[in-house]
């Protein structure tokens, strides 16, 4: 075989390996080191290529995907910088826990490290932040280059698949030239499977834990963001079962589509009623269980450090298990559905009064809730309508900092069917408008992404990807002129350096940018035209909503809200 | 003390310790948990504080104020994938030697690795990619912090500013509450300097190497990207001593301010004339001495790799020296100017006729550039004419890709005072408007950025820094509509896949852009029009110059132009 004969069998190999793993979606960079990888992946009818000039663009994207679909999505790009530039969608992916296979074009050994252009030090380039690095081989004529590429794709994917989820890295080098002869079919696998151990809860830990929980008077379950393809049948089971207050994080996806047996259990305004003192001591809990990512509420957390439960339980598929309060007390180490179908808790000695105090105060703060809803002006009263306006079977991407927290405080528990998902594993304001563009394209339901003026900003580029493929997304950007977020934070209270360091405003509108990106745009000035300007919003394309907000009276009118329900809970309890 | 108080202390002797060292730039991302110290940065009237909101930029940003001040300038941002977003220009500083003080606001100890939200693993982030990295502890009452906390600064800034230059990284943690006490004043530093040695060549290289040079007959020197701050009348000193024929990178800055007596030795057309098999046959050299960053051209290289000199010199200021030829015989490590002023080279055995052949060369090379640039209408003569229509005093920031080896075309040694800058440690295109802009910040003199429309896309969130701060540049876009590079590369043969996988047109134009971050904007559609619109130019300002090309002309063009250097140079030799 000649050079080029020898470099065609190399990347297709490793292409079949991919396929033959489960990868159907990757996502190019172009670039010149990466070509011949890159002619494979365009070559290959098995896979979908999407493109994105960005590469953290890129790597969002790919991450949007594999949220969408629960599959792991491939990325490719060429040497240098190209790759440094995928980092802050594997941090993202790594502690989100998404199956990203980051594979990056190099140098040949001897173009590393001499001054040879676009050259970086690639192997292991992204530390701790991947599950796995590997750097492959030269594609030469030896025996063991094909054998072990095709098991190391294969290792790849199975750690990148198995609980809990991440990236890996692979580290691919070409020398020139980079040219390779087309094929039409794949070359066989002699490789086939990988089988990866399912994480089983050991006995011992389900039968304690079973009595702790049979045994608990006033307990309740906190859920946040569950692990990517969670089956949620086997969540509303074991909610049917113990019969706790169940506090669900809108990200849990169990404040939507709710069976109507389980809708007493559910608590979602736990973020306000836990800013009543008196509450807080009426439902001091002995037991507390925890599966998830951390929740949104600081207050929720902290209400469970403050209260030292006698058991508070972490159920993770990490050993590096998240829990940030301190207090916990019993770690499960487990994937969450082997463990909950396998609990024992037919019979709890729940104090029905402790249930039924939840369940009021809920009740209450849901009341003042949905009056708000109808009766304000600000941020948080038009994202509450459009939770209503957003139809049925429609999925919503939520970006970090003011939305995230707006949905998690008007998304009360329905039977509805929209699912809610975001940037959580590092609650970046980066990446949010690619990967809700990858997650459209993974998703065959329509999709909304709600998002400050801030992220909207951060991520412009991703709407690169709509001049490469066709993109059906709605985007909602609240233009609140800088960063909301702050003030509900102790800084707003020092007037000093406080728009120049937190509010950041920057006056920009973004009219402009849907025009040069050929969007439609729709303009809402304030809340009398949200209904009348939503119904104007055409799907299967993309569509640029920028609603007008005001940062001061959001944060005015949020205040006066928990305010009026802190009341309310003083008035219940009196 | 009060943890306020203790808090107020820390940071404020952080600051205090950057000023003492030398730092008066920092560039600042809005963030919460970087509010101490963004804090004492904001409220220290010795530091001029610039603002990005999006983190990649912002270390782009402060990459260009290093480069055009010749200082180590302070990143900061808060903690999670802010931090990641600072990689790219990181590496870019890494390879390119710039001084990067990148300091990352972390969590405190009890919130990493357990979930809480916006925490990642942040001490050695960025891995080998910076010199030195180091986590600070949490600020506390105990007598060994402070005096700690000093000197560490005083040594990051050290090492960033002792040859090479480049990154180093401080992560600091910060507990709650953020908030401190405004101060008016620093606090004394008790240490006061670090003098780092230099680099002075060793005595037996300079005799060894003396006797090289002197004894060498067919000699040339090829100069790179030097060191920042290279003081260039030592090079001017050394070319008039010499007499061997200077090859000189655009981004040398030899080829501008050259000194009336060293022009005849000064040759620019290398990559032209190194086309010319005829003329390297010719040319073979005994020696090359090569300082500075790899040059743009592959021929030249190739050249040295093919002709095997007997003595190949490289002279660098890092062990880890640059030469991706893989001829090299002999490493000198030294700073440029020690070793220069350290040469005995009164009397060298150079051969008149292999010097004149050189010239001879170059002025046929240059009298076709010089035809061409009156003639021709692609976007090499454009780039041509425009070296001419900006003014003495000017400097030009250049993007990677087509803008750096158009300059490197048609840029001639000239007298006129003229600066290039370029990104090319690691020759990315991300970062280009950020880096250009922080230049222009840092720079006393007008900037203009020359850039391809895929690069300006990609960095188009540098735009956003014009938001918050006085922005003078102007950016001239190449618009050819997507990756024109590839299209003198191999890949152009083929056609399959070509245009989705390196032609990547957006069909995106810049209008609109330009009315959103409201700079001027100047369309010109062809060459014809390139003078009359150049002259609207307005100054002190941010304006862009959008001009529109065609790819596949660009290529034609230029290589009817190598083809006829080509021809002319067999002519010249028959």
């Amino acid at each position: 075989m000649n050079e080029r004969e020898i470099l065609t069998e190399y990347v297709y190999q490793m292409v079949a390996a991919l396929v033959q793993a489960g990868v159907e979606n990757v996502v190019v960079s172009p670039g010149s080191r990466s070509t011949p990888l890159a002619y494979a992946f365009a070559s290959t009818k098995q896979l979908h290529m999407y493109r994105q000039v960005d590469e953290r663009s890129a790597a969002f994207f790919a991450l949007g995907i594999a949220k969408a679909t629960v599959k792991p999505v491939v990325l490719l790009c060429t040497s240098g910088t190209a790759a440094a530039n995928y980092f802050p969608a594997i941090v993202e992916a790594s502690y989100a826990r998404v199956p990203l296979i980051v594979i990056t074009a190099d140098r040949p050994h001897e173009l590393r490290e001499v001054g040879a252009p676009q050259a970086i030090n690639q192997p292991n380039l992204y530390g701790s932040h991947v599950k796995w690095s590997v750097d492959f081989p030269l594609a030469d004529n030896a025996a063991p280059t094909l054998p072990f590429i095709e098991r190391h794709i294969a290792r790849a994917v199975a750690i990148a698949t198995s609980a809990p989820f991440g990236p890996v890295h692979i580290n691919v080098p070409f020398r020139e030239p980079l040219l390779i002869d087309f094929r039409d079919e794949l070359p066989e696998t002699a490789f086939k499977q990988s089988r990866m151990a399912q994480l089983m809860p050991s006995k011992i830990a389900q039968q304690e834990l079973s009595s702790i929980l049979r045994a608990s008077e006033r307990g309740f379950v906190i859920i946040g963001e569950l692990p990517l393809g969670t089956d949620l049948t086997i969540m509303w089971d074991f909610v049917r079962q113990l019969k706790w207050p169940v506090i669900v994080e809108s990200l849990s996806n169990m404040r939507t589509s709710v069976p109507e047996d389980c809708l007493p259990y559910i608590i979602t305004t736990y973020d306000a009623i836990m800013k009543s003192d008196e509450f807080k001591a009426l439902v001091k809990p002995d037991t507390v269980l925890r599966f998830g990512a951390q929740p949104v509420s600081k207050f929720i957390m902290q209400f469970i450090t403050n209260s030292q439960p006698t058991a508070y339980i972490v159920v993770d598929e990490d050993p590096m298990f998240r829990d940030a309060s301190g207090v916990s007390t019993h770690f499960i180490h487990a994937e969450l559905g082997e463990w909950l179908t396998n609990l024992d808790i037919s019979d709890t000695a729940l104090d029905a009064q402790y249930l039924a105090e939840w369940q009021d105060a809920n009740d209450i703060a849901l009341e003042y809730i949905e009056h708000y809803s109808e009766a304000a002006v600000d941020e948080g009263a038009m994202v509450s309508r459009l939770l209503r306006f957003i139809p049925n079977g429609s999925d919503i991407f939520v970006s970090s900092s003011m939305p995230v927290r707006d949905i998690d405080t008007f998304l009360m528990a329905t039977p509805k069917d929209i699912r809610i998902i975001a940037n959580r594993g590092t609650n970046g304001i980066d990446g949010v408008v690619s990967t809700a563009m990858g997650f459209s394209q993974g998703n065959n339901r329509e999709t909304y992404l709600l998002i400050g003026d801030l992220a909207f900003l951060h991520d412009i580029n991703g709407l690169i990807a709509s001049r490469y493929q066709e993109c059906n997304l709605t985007i909602i950007v609240m233009n609140n002129d800088g960063g909301g977020i702050f003030s509900y934070l102790p800084q707003s209270t020092v007037e000093a350096h406080y728009e120049d360091l937190f509010g950041t405003p920057t006056a920009l509108e973004f009219n402009d940018i849907a025009q040069m990106y050929e969007m439609d745009y729709i303009r809402v000035e304030d809340i009398s035209e949200l209904s009348e300007k939503f119904t104007t919003v055409k799907t299967r394309s993309l569509r640029l909503l920028e609603i007008f907000t005001d940062r001061e009276e959001n944060v005015y009118a949020h205040r006066a809200l928990w305010n009026r329900i802190n009341a309310g809970l003083k008035a219940w309890q009196s």
